[in-house]
């Protein structure tokens, strides 16, 4: 039985005045004193982290975790482009139920704005192949792809997608870790100027810098002395193709439907349990694709579902990313997976302030990597 | 209980017709036809590699991995810098201890020689802190400053340390897949042009491409079935500080003490039952640390006992790096700690040809990253 012990994160956005090892201190640290933890409770520590090998020719950030927190502990550095913070959890869960009593901390950063916008995109583009990037197809371009396919067959348009950035805006106005806490209109963003067609700036999230960490143990003595715990039902990855042209279809994210197909069997829980969830909203159409490859909505009636903003907060038996998603609370990439882990571990202990799910029993987090390449899915119970 | 059944590796090289991408597919392949396997029988593939992002802008390598193999199972990139390899085989095998009767697929390769000098060093320094490469320091400057320290401390010469290569050369040469095949004499060594004061181009392994893979299991049935198979009786990772200037001593790697403490305590046998060890020669001095770290020998006493030439091919219980080591069999960064499994391996199942150590029924393999801020220590059985 493995339990969710304790989340910081720090505040997502341009975080110029922040490097990566001051994002990294700020993270451990924090959830070290959320979880009322010494250091040296600590047995190992995952470290889920995209960029900084490209950006600023740091690898080996395990020792440079081991310098911070001066111990000689195991440190491990899981990359899996976006979806790194995922299967940094993945991983450290797997390294817990070979090891009785046991602590662990997992770790996700990503420092992205201290390099231009066309630095940032090249760095991205290497979670896509080789192939990819030389067509010149980056990020945008693939999920525009995409989103068209989707909107031609099931004949939507893109009001349709805007209504994720809505409600999602919505709910980054009520978390003040948030990157963006302004609210928007479906007119403006519908208004926004296009960044790959049909998708726009205000469907797409933002380059971001952030940390964020989780504390988990197989420890029981600690999770009764914790202030607050959450179970770990389940964690499970899936990987797909990197080429989007070797996949069988453009409307679904395959890693993720046999992702949620493993995990929903494992956790032995159904869909219509999940009281809240936060799925990888990285463009608009993502979000969209994600709640039916998880299995809450039929294949292409996501268009339609949306619009009817049942997962705006409290709106139904199901909220979708409280938080405000990667597109409002931001997306520093190898923190994303484990801030979404983070922020249903808020809900569920009912910590959530402001954004707060009624009721919020069960919850799934859905971390995808590149155009769909890997896809982490972890359900939690309270 | 763990088991390897199965290793296949590239040749190391120089191979500028092959891409990361067909030496992963020959590694792959080739491990399957050595286990005598489908790639269905594989329930994850664990990842090393450290540079594809830095040098090629390709990370998210589990996706690349999943459309080679054209399956959806889970698959993980760890990074370590040079340990990525033995990091890699260490998260394989606590996933297989959270998961009864599955079988794991442990890959490691790099592609290093289709850039200039100057980007793969630059890249190599990624493994080092930001304020080391500020500095200038290199990773020949980084083990020169612990050489000349050990030198002197120790009243040892340059000479001393050139047995290393002079051994590891002439293990090369009886091993087909080796970078390098040639022997060297003493004086050659001496006389090489420096790379770092004190240590000589002949000091330092090579820059190479090359894939290894080997196929891990806790399914007795695929055990019993098996051509041939060796138990990993611990397999163990410690960290330190990645800045040197940070450690407590410049003549000794604190990680792999560690490492080695805890993978003797684990395997519950002694160094002296251990007949073939493979060890992270990265630089001569780097074989003479490792030696007394690993608690082979004293602190201090290496530089005597190399130039004794006991570690030499069966002259004495102990043989090291009958592969070659890093120094002739060659360097692939992410490749490399699967490569030194892998020639136990083949030493404990007496498939080692020309280079076999007789008798040999212990073995251990010795991966280092940067300089020290990651040791990983695996000790096998026949």
């Amino acid at each position: 039985m493995i339990n969710i012990i304790g989340f910081y994160q720090t505040r997502f956005g341009e975080l110029w005045e922040k490097s990566l090892t001051s994002l990294l201190k700020e993270a451990i640290f924090g959830v070290l004193k959320e979880a009322n933890l010494e250091i040296n409770q600590i047995n190992a520590i995952f470290f889920g982290n995209m960029m900084a090998g490209v950006l600023e020719n740091n690898l080996h950030t395990a020792s440079k975790i081991a310098e911070i927190i001066q111990r000689n502990i195991p440190i491990f550095r899981v990359e899996a482009a976006c979806a790194s913070g995922g299967a940094a959890f993945h991983l450290a869960t797997k390294y817990l139920n070979d090891n009785c009593q046991k602590t662990v901390l997992v770790l996700g950063a990503e420092k992205m704005t201290d390099y231009s916008p066309e630095e940032v995109t090249s760095a991205l583009a290497a979670a896509s192949s080789g192939e990819e990037q030389e067509a010149g197809l980056t990020f945008p371009g693939l999920y525009a792809l995409m989103a068209n396919f989707y909107l031609q067959k099931y004949h939507y348009n893109e009001e349709n997608l805007a209504y994720v950035s809505y409600k999602n805006h919505y709910h980054g106005s009520l978390n003040e870790k948030a990157h963006f806490q302004n609210k928007l209109t479906i007119e403006k963003i519908v208004q926004s100027p296009y960044v790959a067609y049909p998708l726009k700036v205000l469907d797409s999230s933002p380059i971001s810098d952030g940390a964020a960490a989780l504390i988990i143990t197989n420890d029981k003595n600690l999770v009764k002395k914790s202030k607050a715990s959450v179970l770990v039902l389940a964690s499970e990855v899936a990987t797909d193709t990197i080429n989007l042209f070797q996949r069988k279809s453009l409307d679904e994210i395959l890693s993720t439907k046999i992702a949620a197909e493993l995990a929903f069997k494992k956790a032995g829980i159904e869909r219509k349990q999940i009281n809240v969830a936060e799925v990888h909203d990285c463009f608009s159409i993502a979000e969209i694709l994600a709640m039916e490859d998880l299995g809450f909505w039929k294949k292409g009636e996501g268009g339609r579902k949306i619009k009817e903003l049942s997962t705006l907060l409290n709106q139904s038996s199901l909220t979708v990313n409280p938080s405000g998603g990667l597109k409002a609370a931001g997306h520093p990439v190898g923190a994303t997976g484990i801030k979404q882990i983070g922020e249903i571990f808020l809900q569920l202990t009912k910590k959530a302030e402001k954004r707060q799910v009624k009721n919020a029993k069960y919850g799934l987090a859905h971390n995808v990597g590149g155009s769909g390449g890997t896809a982490v899915v972890t359900i939690l119970a309270s």
